[in-house]
């Protein structure tokens, strides 16, 4: 009895023991369990942030492979460009490639002065590595500059830059596109800053000019972070007294505006103010290049080259290979 | 008696069944920490070859950035080019690092014409990305091109081009250094396929130039791969009737010729030659660019900018801003 009683007490301490331990196990388990759990879901975030991490990787691997650099975060820059038919006409858009090609997103629109698009513009623009339209579009023959004119003398490249609005226009979204309008020369020399600057225009962002008006260089003045008039020599009073290298406007201001353009008939030094006056005021726009005191865009003018003996080659029946193109 | 045993048969039971359940549950237990940490090694190795990726990228993005991208098995470019002050420097010198700035292994040699190295400058090459060498000499007074003068009447960049040679002679090596020497200027246009055909020039290497001598185009004629003569107007029986801009020498010809030099005492139109004809015969000359039939550079020149209304402030003691850089 003794032994079956000290037996009986054996057992039902081991049964106490063993319920408790096992008790404690599937406690114990049980915050395991949690624990794992818990160590799981963060398991699980650290996971979905390596893919997403893995993801970002992967998109900047493939951007930087592609060339011009895309990145669908950033606006588009859309650069109307008026272009007419002279003897550096390769040589200004060769280099001013070099130039947008290092531009993330951006998208060369060029016009040119003529009634067809020609045979050089067409096949440079197709080996130039940048996204572009070609376009063209003759000046009409009243308003084209004569060789003899100063080059004040007409407005020029209007109605060029209205059919690069007209194209945006009509082939691009208001709900759709992010981008700026920038109306650029196919002679003037700029900065890859200029670019990065005028990118976030919200609605109409201003910065000054070098080498125009006959001065070194022109700009608008800004206090207190607004335009309040415009360092110019030359009618300071007129409404938007800027080049047209020293502003940009938000696509959407030109998508939803579709009847502003450029007026051909204009009074000299007003053609930017034809246009800017129905799309902002002055205490509106938006100024940029440290407040207006840094030039990142020159008004470059390359000069028209001589051809003294090429002439006296043609009147001698002897003219160049026309098959070489320069 | 059957009450005990039975008893006792069901506490067995019950200790076989307890101890099998604890080992399940130890067993189990310890699976879930291996599955566990299993997991976490996986993570910490994926973990690690993004970090390793993501370096990889942020190398890689930083050499497209430090552009000219360097590549070890390529020939440098030395592009020796003289500069002097004036208002369209810099607006110069940005397009210009814009091209230079798509070339691999290109290393900017700018001398200026002053007697000492100018901010505008020194600041500029800082910052402009490419590997330049910043070198200076002052033109000697009788040999200034006066304000007056035609740009053809004196040889311009003499010294300036033969203080780039020597700094090629002093600092490069003719065992270690490979590469090719280009005689480039502060305003001509270069395609970048330029430099790809020049890059591997074996002596001196030859193609057409734009938009030079009152032509289209001059160029050296080729026949059965050799140059047999020169297409230009002007003195084409000059021993190399060729622009600056129209060849390039192998490094190692310019370091084993350490005396051979622009000479500053030269007729008109033989500056080229005074170089040349010390290094390489017409016959050894090499002809790139398809045969000398494509025109891949530009004697483009920039108009001086008109600075009358600058005149007139300055005249009034209003100048403008000279803390702005133009």
């Amino acid at each position: 009895m003794v032994r079956l009683l000290s037996l009986k007490k054996l057992l039902m301490v081991y049964f106490v023991m063993s319920t408790g331990a096992l008790l404690w196990l599937i406690l114990n388990f049980g915050l395991f369990c949690d624990t794992s759990s818990k160590e799981e879901e963060t398991l699980l975030t650290k996971t979905k942030d390596l893919r997403q991490w893995e993801e970002r990787l992967r998109r900047r691997e493939r951007d930087l492979l592609k060339k011009p650099q895309e990145d669908a975060n950033l606006p588009t820059i859309y650069a109307i460009m008026p272009t007419h038919t002279r003897h550096v006409q390769k040589a200004e858009l060769t280099r001013l490639a070099q130039t947008f090609l290092h531009v993330k997103n951006f998208h060369w629109i060029l016009v040119e002065d003529s009634d067809s698009q020609t045979d050089l513009v067409t096949r440079f623009l197709a080996s130039c590595g940048i996204k572009y339209t070609h376009l063209n579009i003759k000046t009409p023959e009243n308003y084209q500059l004569k060789e003899t004119d100063p080059n004040w003398l007409k407005p020029r490249g209007v109605e060029q830059r209205n059919v690069g609005l007209q194209w945006l226009r009509e082939n691009l979204d208001l709900d759709r596109d992010r981008g700026v309008v920038y109306f650029a020369d196919d002679d003037n020399t700029y900065s890859l800053q200029l670019f990065d600057e005028m990118r976030h225009t919200r609605g109409v962002s201003v910065w000054p000019v070098g080498l125009v008006g006959g001065m070194r260089f022109e700009r608008p003045v800004v206090e207190h972070g607004k335009v309040v008039r415009w360092y110019t020599y030359w009618r300071p009073e007129r409404p938007f007294a800027i080049d047209m290298a020293g502003f940009a406007v938000n696509l959407q201001l030109i998508l939803e505006n579709r009847q502003v353009k450029f007026e051909l008939r204009v009074r000299r030094g007003y053609l930017e103010s034809s246009l800017l006056q129905h799309l902002v005021t002055m205490d509106e726009l938006e100024p940029l290049a440290d407040n207006c005191t840094k030039v990142l865009v020159w008004h470059t003018r390359t000069e028209k080259p001589k051809m003294k003996q090429e002439n006296f080659l043609i009147q001698a029946g002897r003219p160049s290979d026309p098959r070489i193109e320069v």
